[in-house]
C-alpha cells in the first residue's frame, strides 16, 4: 500500500523558499512545503529581555500563528479568544530553542532576534516548515547586520532544519507527513537537526499507541535523509551568503 | 509641489487582485495596493449569531489583523497582548457594516459569512484595501453557494469598494494615501461607496486640524474618481462572475 | 408625517449643562440632551503618556462608559466581562481625537487631560452629548490651571460640539436623533464641528442602506443649524470664562 | 477634641434619598450621605442563575462600581484594567448577601433582582450608603411587581440599612465615618442591621490595631442609634409604600 | 441534639501544626484542623511594594488557593479560569490584614513577607486554619531573620489565631464548624483574635437569617474559649522560639 | 568526576509513592522523588468534553501546577498572572497524552479522568514524577470504578512511568537529573515508557548544544534501567491491585 499522495516513504514534498518575501523585516522568506505555506520573518531589536541583560549575549525568540482560514475549517483567532493556546506556546518555544542551538549568542551580542512564523496555508508540518524557513530568514537578518558592520561575521555554527517522520499502520515508517497522514499516524515525531546531522530536538509521540526502539531507529534514518535535502534547499535560497555558513563554533569564536 | 511617490493628486496606486489565493476558504483573494498587501478570505457558516436567529436573514462579520512585521517596526501580536486594540475593532466593525450594505441578507438566508482580512504588508490604506478585496472574496464565496445550489443567485445589490482621500499641507487634496502621506495629512477621510457612487461610509477626521465644507467637496470628487477604477479592477478579478452583479435590489428580490 | 416626539426636523432636544456637578475633578458637568444624561469630568495629570514624552506637548485622552441601567434593558458591565467593547473603544477614540483638534497642545505643555464621560441615562446621542459636555468640563479644568498660574491662557482655539443627523424613511432628514429615531434611521451621521462651523469629524453610516451626495448635503445643513445652538448652550454654562475662548490659534501662540 | 466636620460622635451625616432617579430601571434612587452620592438601581429579570433553577426561589445579586473621578484622585476603570478588584468583589458580595437576608425569596419566585450601585461621588461609607439606598430601590422594584400583579405582596421581611462605626485615637468611638475619619481610624466596623435591630452583617477590622470586647459594645450602641434614623429616611423616601413593610416573615408566608 | 461529629458545642477539632514542612521557604508549616489541611509558607523579600516605599516600614501580603481536589467535588483552577474569584480575594485580604495587626512593621523594616496558604484538603474553616498556620510560618521566617542578624528581635506584638463560630438551628451556638455544619448554619462568624483576646477581625454573616445582640455575645464567648487552645498549639509548634513572643508593642519599640 | 549528590550515573533518586494521600478524590498519591514531591489526584467525571461526545470513548486530561514556594525562589501564581504559562501547558498536554496511551478508552466508556498534579516541593523532574505518580492515582480511581461495577476491569494496557536522562559536560550521560544537574545539562531528555519498555514520548532537547545519534543511544539505555525500577515502585504502591495490570490490549477488549 502506498501514501495518499503517491510519494515514496522516504520522499519529501516539494519545497520552495522565496527569500526577501516581505519588504519591512530585516529577514523574511515564504516557505512552501507541499500545500503548507509559512511567512517567516526575522526582526532585529537592539536589546535583550530583562533576564538576559548584562551578559553580553544575544537572544532569539519566536512567535507562531495561523491565519484563521489557513486550515480546512476556520479556526478562531487567538487574539479574539484573548489567549494563546497551549499548542501555539509549545511550537513557539520549540522554534526559539531550536534556532538558539545553532547561533553563537555571544558573537551576536546584546540583541534580540524576533522570529515570526505565520502560517497562511496549512497541510501538516507547519512547525517544521517554520523552523526550516525561519533559519533562512534569520541568516538574512544576520547578513544585514554584517553588511551594516554591526557584527563581524554570521554568528551561525551550523545549518538547522526540521521535518517530521511517523508510522502509518498500513504504509509503515514515512517521511514528511501531510495533514491526512499526520491525522492517522500512530506515531508522530518531529526532528530538528543540524547540517551535520546532530540532533537539536527530538519529539516523538505515540497518541494512543507506543513504539519500539527498533521503530525509533527506522524513523531516525528517514529523518536524516530528509534533512540533507532540506539543507540543500536552504543553501539555494541563501545563494552566495551560504558560503559563510557551516564553519565550526571554534572558528566563529576566533573571528 | 508633488506627491512623495510622484503620483498625480487624483491617481490611485497600482492595484492587483489575485482570486483563489488560498486553497481552503470558500472565497479568497490577495489584494495589492501599491506596497500594501492583504489576504482576504470569506468563510461560509450555516448558521447566524444568536441575536439574528429565526429571522430568515444572513449575517456578515469581519476580522482584521496585521502580521507583526507587516509594519516598518514590529507590532506586538494582539494574541500575545491578550486583547484586540480599539483600532482593530473599529476596522472590523467598519468592514462588516460596509459589506452588509450591498448584500441582500434575506436572499442569503440564515448563513454567516466570516470575512478575514490579514495584512501581510502595510503601506497605508489597509482598511480600504481590505474592503475592496473582501468584496471580491465574498462574491467568490457566494458564487460557490450558487454553484452548490444553496442560493439561487448572487445576493449582491451593487459593487462595493473603498479608498482614502486626504489633504496634504503642501500638495493639497490627494487620492489613495500611502503611509508617509497618511502620517502627515491634516485631514484623512475613508470613503466606502457602491458601484453607483452612493455612500456607504464616510469617515473624515482632522487630527489636530479641521476642514471646511468646500474642502470636503473637493475630497469627495477625488473619491468618486478612485472608486470607478477600483470597481473596474474588481470586475477583472471576478471575470465572468461579474456579469451577475449590479442588478438592483428590486431585481434580486424578484429572483 | 412628523417625528416621534413632535419636534421639527431641524429641532434639537432640550439641552442643559450643569457645571461643577462633581466635587473632586478639576472640571465637571452634567449634560442633559432630552432624556440622555452624561456626567463629564476632566482630570489634569502632570505628565504625558510615554509616546509623547519630551516633545513639550500635552495630550488629551477620553474614557466612556454607561451605567448598566442607563439603557432600557440592563447592559452587562465591561469590567465584569473583563474587556471593553469595540463600540466603547470607537467612542473613546472619537472623543479624545475631537477634543485634541481645538486645543493648542503646545500651550498646554506636558500634561494629560483625562476626560471621563459616564452615561447615567441613555436615549440616543450619548457620544455627541459626551463631546459637547466634555468640551465644557475641559475648559473648566483649563480655567483652574490658568487660575493656578500653571498655564498663561486657555489653550483653546475654538468651541467644539457634536450632534447627530440622519435620514428617516418617512420623515426625511432629521437633526439630533433620539433612541427610537436612531434605531430605525436608514442613515446615521455624527458630526463634530468647531464654533466656526469647520468639520472635525464626520462619520456617516448607512446600515443596510446607502445615501447620495445630495442627501449628504441636506444632512450637513441640518448639522450646522444644530451646532450654533449647542455652542450657545456651552457659552451659557461657561459664563464669564467664555469670553476667553474663540481666539485664533495664532493669537494663542502669541500669548 | 471634636470630629473634623464638627459632628457629635453619635451624629449621622445629612441623608437624602431621591426615589425614581433614573427612568429605565424598575427601581432607582440617588442616595446622598454627606458628600457621598450613589445611584442605586434594581432590575428585575424573569429567571434565576443556573445554580438556583427549579427551586421556586428568587435571587438577588449586586454590582458596585465607582466613577473614575468619584474619588479625590482619578481611579483607573476596572473595565480598562480588565478585572474587578478584590475590594469591589467583597463589596458586591456583601450588598447581595445583606439584601437577601430581608427578602422572602420563595415569595419572590424564580426571578433575579440585579442591584447596581454606582458611586458618583465618594467621601467614605460608599458600601453602607449603597446598601441603604439599594434597599429602597429594591422595594420600588418589588412595588412594580405587585402593581403588575406578578407577586401578591412585597416579599420584604424587615427594613435593612447599614452604617459604619469606628474608633478614632483622639475622638473615641464615632458613628458614620467620612473619608478623612475612615483613613485614620484604628478600628473600622461596618454594620448591617434590620429595622428590628438584628444583625445581618458585622465586619470589624483593626488595621494595625486591635479592639477589646468593651470597645465592641460601645461601637454597637452607636450603630443602633444610627440605624433607627436611617430607617426613618427610607420610610420617607418610600412614602405610602412603607406601610406594607415590616410585617413578620410568618405573615408574609401567610399572604 | 448533638453535633454531626459528636463534639461538644465548645470543642475544637483536633489540631496539629508541623513546622518546617517544606524545604525552600524561610518559614513553613502544615496545619491540620480536623480534616482540613493547609500548607502555609512565609517568604521574605527585601523590598516593599511601590505604595510603601521610603517609609521604613515592612509589608505583609497573603495569597490563598485550594488544590482542585481539596474539595468534595473538583473545583476548576483559578489559573485556568484566568481570574481569581471574589471569595479568594476576600480571604487573601483578610489573612494579610490580620497578620499585619500583630507585627511591628517598623521593626521589620522595608521587607515584604509573602504568605502562601494552599489548602490541600478542605473540610470547613480553611481561612481560619490558614491564619492560625500562617502566623507560625511567619514567626519561623522572622526567626531566620533574627538568626541572620537582619532584625534584632521578633517584631511580633502578640499571638494571632482564628476560628469560626456559628449558630445551628438544632444544636445552637457552636465552635469551629466543619463543612457540613458550615453549610447549614444560620449564622457564620469568623473571629480573628490576639493572644490577649483582643479582636483583630470580626466577620459575622447571617445568610438568609439574622442574629440578635444576645446571640452575638454567646458566639464571642465560644470564640474566646477556642482561641486559648489554638494559641497553645502554636506555642508547642514554635518550641523555644515561643519564649520571645507576646511582649508588648511598647517593649518591641524599645528594643 | 561524580554527580553532585554522589549517585552513580545510572542511579535513580529515592522514590516513595503514598497511595490514598487525599480524602476526597477517587484516586490520589503523594509521590516523592528525592526532594521533589507531587500530589497527584484522579477525578472521575461522568461525561466527556464536547469534541469526544457520542463516540463511546473516554478521555483523560491533566492539569499541573506548582505551589509558589515549591521552588527555591517564590514563583508568582498563574492565577494571579491571569494566565497559564507555556511551560505549564506543555507539561499538562504531555501528562494527558502519556496516560491516554496506556488506557483502553473504549473500555473506559464516556467518562473523563481529570488528573491533577500539584508540585508542593520541586527539585527537578517534576513532570516525570507527575506522570509516574499520576499513573498510580489513575489506577486507584479505575479500581473504584471496578468496585462500583461501573467498568468490568481495569482498562489499563500496560504500566506507564517517566524519568529524565541527560548529558553533563563533566560526568557524561546520567539518569534522573535533580535541579542542579538539570540546570547545567547540555542535553535533557524526558522519556515516557510503558512497562514493556516501549516508548510513549521522547523529548530530547539540546539547549545551546546538540547531540549525536550515539549519545542518544546511551541515554536511552539509561532510561530503560530507570524505568524498570519505577514500575517496581508503582507495583508496591498498588499492592494487590497490581495483579490486574499488564494484560494485553487484546485481552482487555475480550473482557
Amino acid at each position: 500500500m502506498s501514501r495518499v499522495d503517491g510519494r515514496d516513504n522516504n520522499e519529501l514534498r516539494k519545497i520552495e523558499i522565496i527569500p526577501h518575501y516581505i519588504t519591512h523585516p530585516e529577514g523574511s522568506v515564504l516557505i512552501t512545503v507541499g500545500e503548507t505555506k509559512v511567512i517567516c520573518t526575522a526582526t532585529v531589536e537592539d536589546r535583550v529581555p530583562p533576564f538576559m541583560r548584562g551578559q553580553g549575549k544575544g537572544w532569539i525568540t519566536a512567535e507562531y500563528s495561523m491565519l484563521p482560514r489557513a486550515t480546512e475549517k476556520r479556526t478562531m483567532r487567538e487574539s479574539t479568544k484573548g489567549k494563546v493556546s497551549g499548542r501555539t506556546m509549545e511550537i513557539q518555544r520549540l522554534i526559539g530553542r531550536a534556532l538558539r542551538s545553532v547561533v553563537d549568542l555571544e558573537k551576536l551580542g546584546e540583541k534580540t532576534i524576533w522570529i515570526d512564523c505565520d502560517v497562511i496555508q496549512a497541510d501538516g508540518g507547519t512547525r517544521t516548515a517554520s523552523i526550516t524557513g525561519a533559519f533562512v530568514a534569520m541568516v538574512l537578518a544576520f547578513q544585514k547586520l554584517v553588511e551594516a558592520k554591526k557584527i563581524k561575521a554570521l554568528p551561525i555554527i551550523d545549518y538547522l532544519a526540521a521535518t517530521s517522520v511517523g508510522i502509518d499502520a498500513q504504509v509503515g515508517p514515512i517521511l514528511d507527513l501531510n495533514y491526512i497522514e499526520d491525522s492517522k499516524a500512530q506515531v508522530d515525531m518531529n526532528v530538528v537537526m543540524t547540517g551535520s546531522l546532530d540532533f537539536v530536538e527530538l519529539q516523538g509521540t505515540g497518541e494512543e499507541a507506543t513504539f519500539s526502539r527498533k521503530q525509533l531507529n527506522e524513523l531516525l534514518d528517514l529523518a536524516e535523509e530528509g534533512m540533507l535535502q532540506l539543507v540543500e534547499c536552504q543553501k539555494q535560497a541563501l545563494g552566495t551568503i551560504a558560503e559563510n555558513i557551516g564553519i565550526s563554533k571554534e572558528e566563529v569564536n576566533r573571528l
